[in-house]
């Protein structure tokens, strides 16, 4: 493994959607690593963003609110960055459903405007995409590799997969340092624990924490994969500050786990609760994928990463951020 | 083969792009079959819409000038259609190199409304979206089949890419009755031959005519295919009339030929000509795919579908056509 403390001492970082959950824990690393980090978050109601993240390092590093569909804006930010961890987004498919054309304004348009900026002013800027999973759409074979036919089953789906290929079409037809990451399901401290719209992980928090049981769609045997923030943000450190990942995208991924395990998990985790499997509700059935786990041995081959952080272990750390800090969540 | 006919006769049929080379075809095709056509184009300069295509049928159908990205403007003219040929698009890698952002309203944006906009006032109209065979990128292998990995090599690959997903995906989600045809090389009539900005072949039709040179770049080993545009509009024909192609996308294609060997072909086919080999100009280079030629067993398989139109005959017919209508298309 590297030494990060060498790439990121001193470098300049932007990132977009850092009041978000992955952004925001990537902002407290790079802090510590001594970069001099900006923030892009538009704030939009319910997407993620939430000051309260940045709490304890505010003064350490540039806040700056604006939309990524701010073209001009945009344009400004990415000059005389060295690191641009490209993570701004929309991020629910329930709602890319119910509005597509808002989900492609932010997770394609705005990201070529992005690429087309650092192409103009910055084309020596190292950039990783955060993408995601739901590319693939219902997996044909498990665990899923980088060789897996991309099949979105949702509008959110085609137009990340979309923003990812345009940064690796930039990479290969302008030289810029673009690579993606295909992010499965994230937790940890941080992330939007409000409602089940993003992710249903955030929501299991909240509900265990409220005395609820936790309601598992389906049958409970639905594998997934997850992957603890701290893992996450390390990939992004590691990819950006290898040069043979350019042009490249990973998957990330982990030990498969039963939905219904992972239920139980999280109640021996918080030392009591409930866990009931429920029907599928309609509108989530047309856009569930089944089963899925990521193989990540790309990425490991590459950059040396691995998972590091247990679930029970992480499972516990994010129950105990919430303990503390519900009201800043809630 | 189905009876064309009776499928057809007394139909109301919309096709999207339909001045241009192949939407144009499609319309006499379907005025001879008894369709009720009306025809949607915006005209926009060098993009292939040309008023001379549907001379002769001008009486026999509706034209209406109008761009896909009017939002309310399709949402009209969407409605009430029994099936919709979606043509329009940008169509030049050139060009979506230069401006993605408007290629991506086009491609993609323009087609999430145009499929809104039959979700909510037409969700049983048949409707084919034109895809193309860019959206595999360079072949892994060959014939291209639909199983091989999509790797667009430019922006408007990605976006095509992008629209025709979206199409799969109302077909699912909603039950919108949609599938799509990927397209090789079509060549024929009523193709646009100004300048090379969105095919070689039509490119090569009045450099031949002009009595200049056939400049074939690189090695003039590349493989092609290609399809006689009456073949194609019987391709559009079949998919939208045979239900089993809903929800899929299709390859078309045919027999490979060497760029040098089609440059021979279309000097013999011509009567004289000179063919050169010259250099890869170095705007081109990086879009290049190499080698292709599509495997389309499963649109023969659905559909019974096969190229007819042998290449020294479709040449024979189009320079024939050229020479003739020449004022029109120069």
């Amino acid at each position: 493994m590297q030494n990060l403390t060498r790439t990121y001492e001193g470098k300049k970082v932007l990132i977009t959607g850092g009041l978000g959950f992955i952004g925001s824990n990537l902002a407290h690393r790079l802090v510590e690593l001594g970069s001099r980090v900006t923030i892009v978050d538009s704030l939009i109601p319910d997407y993620g963003g939430n000051l309260f993240n940045l709490s304890g390092i505010e003064g350490q590093l540039r806040i700056n609110i604006a939309d990524i569909r701010d073209k001009f804006g945009m344009l400004h930010l990415a000059q005389k960055q060295d690191y641009i961890f490209n993570l701004a987004g929309q991020v629910s498919h329930l709602d890319s459903v119910e509005d597509p054309i808002t989900d492609l304004e932010i997770n394609c348009r705005a990201q070529v405007n992005l690429l087309e900026a650092c192409r103009r002013s910055n084309p020596t800027v190292k950039i990783v995409y955060a993408s995601t999973r739901q590319v693939y759409g219902r997996p044909k074979y498990l665990p899923v590799d980088e060789d897996h036919p991309v099949e979105p089953v949702d509008p959110n789906g085609i137009n990340k997969m979309a923003g990812e290929y345009y940064h690796l079409l930039y990479s290969r037809l302008y030289g810029l340092n673009a690579c993606s990451l295909r992010l499965t399901n994230t937790y940890g401290p941080r992330m939007r624990v409000r409602d089940a719209r993003q992710t249903f992980i955030g929501w299991w928090f909240r509900q265990i924490q409220e005395g609820d049981p936790i309601r598992v769609f389906g049958t409970g045997k639905q594998l997934r994969d997850l992957n603890y923030i701290e893992d996450v943000v390390d990939a992004f450190l590691l990819v950006a500050s290898t040069p043979e990942c350019v042009g490249h995208f990973f998957n990330l991924g982990a030990e498969a786990v039963t939905l219904h395990d992972l239920a139980e998990l999280l109640v021996k985790a918080n030392g009591t609760g409930k866990v009931e499997i429920v029907p599928f509700p309609e509108d989530r059935k047309n856009i569930d994928i089944g089963d899925f786990h990521g193989n990540y041995q790309k990425l490991k081959s590459f950059t040396g990463w691995q998972p590091r952080v247990m679930l029970a272990d992480g499972l516990k750390r994010t129950i105990d951020y919430y303990r503390r800090y519900a009201e800043h969540y809630w």
